[in-house]
């Protein structure tokens, strides 16, 4: 495992300020975790984004009509094809922590690779989107 | 509803070889339709792509450890974040045919949203992987 | 084909003020047409950019140790990755034009499509490089 | 060369399943080599997607209306514009080791920085595709 | 100017619910428009994405450190980057009725066309991050 | 602080052919550094790259219709949209050197995050472009 730095300092809950203190004790106590990883510590140098992040994220992340897991595999996915490694890191512990199988993983691996392939052939084809997906 | 050109002609069925001829049977019979989509008509200029990306999707797509709604949210969630205009038309159509609610469709469009968000904050500040997310 | 707008009008020979006319003139010479394609009357809404985008194309698509349609394929490697629709569009009719053969179409798609899966693949396992590409 | 986790156990030959072994030993023995790079160690937690992309890569990749060289250039200008950073290491390796000369290597990389430029450009414009391009 | 199928049919005024339209009228007052824009229209399948994506564009769009115009520019950028037609179009649009000069937009776009030429070139590299930028 | 190895060797200023050392010595002059950073060392494998891409970039970044801040915003925009690390680390220290304060950098943040989520809302609803953007 690697550290690399950010362009940021991640602030540690004791140098944090009252209202970000807060927030990390929020996200310690709703995690059932004793510190708070570091994107939220880097987050941290805007208390407005680390706030709207946050909130957003427990709002948006919570079951519904599609159940957690489903939600962090449609996060991994989009990760992956952002190519963003601290997200793939973090949303796969996520999904395993939710009880992601090793099987459920290799399949989304398929359909995320299979997804990649078509994309790049529809895009170098530029392929017309058929009549019978017109929804207007 | 646009018509773009594509960069290949789409060869329709009675202009097809038959080893093509054969595939946009079993694609139609597969998936009871009577005609298949432009991007298999595209893909028909080079037979090995044809029915390699066919049976590789056949195999990907079916129901596994998860099922045939939850691979298809997957996919669009790649299309979307690669931009595939194609893809995102044809995979929501499949979603909805496989039984996708539009409270699903919101809560995956509100995972999608949110994923970008952190991807795009998680990279400006290049933020070091967690300890905890060793997973070697 | 469809005629999508732009965000900036189209300048046509007879509106182009002088020094972009005669960028025009010498890309009309350059390549024997007698107009130049819409890339170029939208970029000329800023004649530093067209003269620069035109002259650095010249120097770097010009043969070399690579020849001519090797780097058509790696600009359109290159454009489907990033989506670009009008660049995947002018490079796959240049790429005709200095003689790509169907098959070899075929088989640059082909190796798109299989980078695009392994990208994906390598991206959502975060694999470590192998110390044996170590080049430092 | 840093040696980052990945999501998965890289799985060394002794410890692989038979299926897995028996892949592995079809690597080695391809690419005449004493070890299989961490790629397929990774892939190995799943051995449909292993024995897929082994496979599909080897039908990809050998030379035929593209020489394997020029495969290969592709291969690199796609995981460049993925930002895949394995991928980029370890077929800027393949391609050294099919013979790219260092002269080929920058004119690659010029390709490439010329197509994101025209790339960014065009679709910073949202430059309308040109009828002579029309191929339907 | 084309009019391509969404997704999602795009509501108008008249049909849609009470709070969708309440959610119309705040966005027609503030931006002092007779109708909303059809990125509005589309996302009033899902009441809670567009309360909350308007809202938190109304606070991060707003004059602060940055004026609207500079926030406007770093919008087009990142919506070219990824591709995005329609953010491309209307914040290209948003800019200029900001007082973006056409000058100021030549020069953007020789920004995006260098960071993109750059960016393919560091990462076709894999150049190491220097010392001297650590901040941790 | 990691060092990753790049794909070529980087070149120090004692081992550099004289029209490289040039070049070097043109841009420790211009910066008033006493060493050059790591990408144009990397890029130094190609003198005619090196030559180039240093003096689009002189030319490109310096005030004229945008001051030098603004532009290095737009940079870290499109950096962190292609994912570059080695871009977002360097144009965030630089876009530091040119007087961005705290709060700059959280609004711009807040943007990147905005635009992100909307670029990828508007593409997985295909939302069609408005009568009003056309341009032509």
């Amino acid at each position: 495992m690697l550290f690399r730095s950010a362009t940021v300092p991640l602030i540690p809950y004791d140098e944090a300020k009252p209202e970000v203190r807060a927030m990390y004790d929020n996200i310690m106590q709703t995690r059932k975790v004793n510190d708070v990883n570091n994107f939220w510590k880097a987050l941290a140098h805007s208390p407005d984004l680390l706030k709207h992040v946050w909130e957003r994220a427990q709002d948006v992340m919570k079951p519904g009509a599609l159940d957690a897991l489903t939600k962090e595999l449609i996060y991994i996915a989009v990760s992956t094809a952002n190519s963003c490694e601290y997200c793939v890191h973090s949303h796969t512990a996520a999904a395993r922590a939710k009880g992601m199988t090793p099987e459920q993983y290799a399949e989304m691996q398929a359909v995320i690779a299979m997804a990649s392939t078509t994309n790049a052939l529809a895009t170098s084809m530029q392929v017309p989107v058929d009549k019978q997906f017109d929804h207007s």
